[in-house]
């Protein structure tokens, strides 16, 4: 027999907190390997959510904590998902949002930036698709990609026009800085701030883009670009460690997410919503007490019609 | 005779210049009177702006300036107005303002927030009207307003249902903080940002709103709520030199302009934009090599047209 699902989930929230960063100091990419599944807990966890009973358990769980957040319109989340192409990103958003009510959730995909984007400091369109209070907001790539594409590709720094006078070797620093400042901003006005790391391995890269070259109905996946930028796979992970380094914050954590299993992924992005949900204690906004008095003058005006 | 022109813009500078807080712990705001009017520096200002020469003068020259910062698209000018009521930031605006293109210049007026600017921190709605590249402007009122009225007026914070955790004692200086982080963002990102505070005293306040009482073309400009702010005005100043203090930056100063004289805080924030626009070296964009080729081709075509 299987143990009951609120042990499993008590059993993945543990394996999810060790995959959580909140100062990056000391933090190495290869202290976590793109194929783990979370050791002595993984069977069990593996087998359930394989069966979708975890997962079901897990989006009921999600949609629930999604009510009682839209009610109290109190607290906002924004869910942040970076990671190399190929890595899940798009499946994860389907696979454990799909139980809540989409008046409640907004996905924003950034692209490259281009026309008024590019007049405008980085971080303007982001802060303007911020969730509100009360909304889950994913960002699918979001402005940690100003601090990811243009150092590789040089080209999208000079799109900006920058005055020459402040691109200077501080720039990247200087936009740490103001990525963790703007996120402080958010968490201090009550903007809950998730981040993932979707942790791919190269050989699942390779092994998912071909799936995407071979299968013909997983044709329209595939980009040219993507075998471009995996050809610069090497400057990407020293990129994202740098960047996971000076940006981990305990306001505004990482999770670094092994990303070689499917599964894995969901059930630990799935798992660590849910507990950060559960951490703000979300009620529904309580009755004033006239309401009682309100309720009942409108029963009595409903019931008096013919 | 009357000194050249160019003369008096050099005299007004200097005295724009001694407004300039770039560093605020030492700074009280009784250090500089409403009443001032540039000491030595006086007469002639006074006498060629009161003929309009010198505001034509200004006028065109900010108009040439703005050509300029247009035509390059590198970088952008946020101007910020702070005043009590009736100190007079919209005929400041109207008057120093009135000789440049519209089409690079927009003036945003910020109200009491209301729906979705409550749904979302006190910078979004900020955030969103930064002048895009090329484009001058201007906050009439801002982000400011909320480290002043909520501060007196305790309704405005709890209008923003946040979660009773964040809402501390610290929130004000977390509030400037957060300010301070994002001009220094915006200025790290080819936006100039200046900031006046028009320095109007309680006595020469009394007076324009007794003419907005007594004229009745005036009528319109008064408000019920004037008399209300104006009987905090005490608390209203120690919120001032507080916020003054805390995000006066040498990347995004504060100007601490006289207003009990019309004539005077108009030339100095005129004289003060263009001397900042004028620090910014402006130039219009070079044509590339290329681009002599593509004319000779083009009036070539055009020529050939029957």
């Amino acid at each position: 027999m299987s143990p009951p699902l609120e042990k499993i989930m008590d059993a993945a929230r543990r394996v999810s907190r060790a995959y959580r960063i909140e100062q990056g100091r000391t933090f190495r990419l290869n202290q976590i390997s793109p194929g783990d599944t979370g050791g002595a807990a993984k069977s069990v966890i593996e087998i359930q959510w394989q069966a979708k009973t975890f997962l079901d358990f897990a989006n009921a769980q999600l949609a629930t904590l999604q009510e009682k957040l839209y009610a109290q319109k109190r607290w906002s989340v924004l869910i942040v998902l970076q990671a190399m192409d190929a890595a899940g990103k798009d499946g994860t958003i389907k696979h454990v949002m799909s139980g809540i009510n989409p008046q409640g959730c907004e996905v924003t995909s950034f692209k490259v930036p281009t026309g008024a984007e590019l007049l405008h400091t980085f971080l303007w369109r982001c802060a303007q698709r911020v969730p509100e209070a009360g909304m889950i907001g994913i960002f699918n790539r979001s402005h940690y990609e100003d601090v990811l594409a243009p150092r590789i590709h040089p080209q999208f720094l000079q799109a900006r026009n920058l005055p020459p006078s402040l691109v200077t070797k501080k720039i990247w620093s200087e936009r740490y800085e103001d990525i963790n400042a703007f996120e402080r901003h958010l968490t201090r006005n009550g903007v809950l701030v998730l981040k993932f790391y979707l942790h791919l391995s190269k050989e699942e890269q390779k092994k998912r883009l071909l799936e995407r070259i071979n299968e013909k109905s997983k044709n329209w996946k595939f980009s040219e670009s993507d075998i471009q930028e995996r050809a610069r796979w090497e400057q990407y992970m020293a990129a994202y460690e740098e960047t996971i380094r000076a940006t981990a914050q305990p306001w505004a954590p990482w999770y670094i997410v092994p990303a070689d299993n499917k599964w894995f992924t969901r059930a630990i992005v799935a798992v660590t919503i849910i507990d950060a949900l559960e951490s703000l204690r979300l009620k529904r906004p309580k009755n004033p007490k006239e309401q009682k008095k309100i309720l009942a003058a409108a029963r009595k005006l409903l019931n008096k019609e013919d």
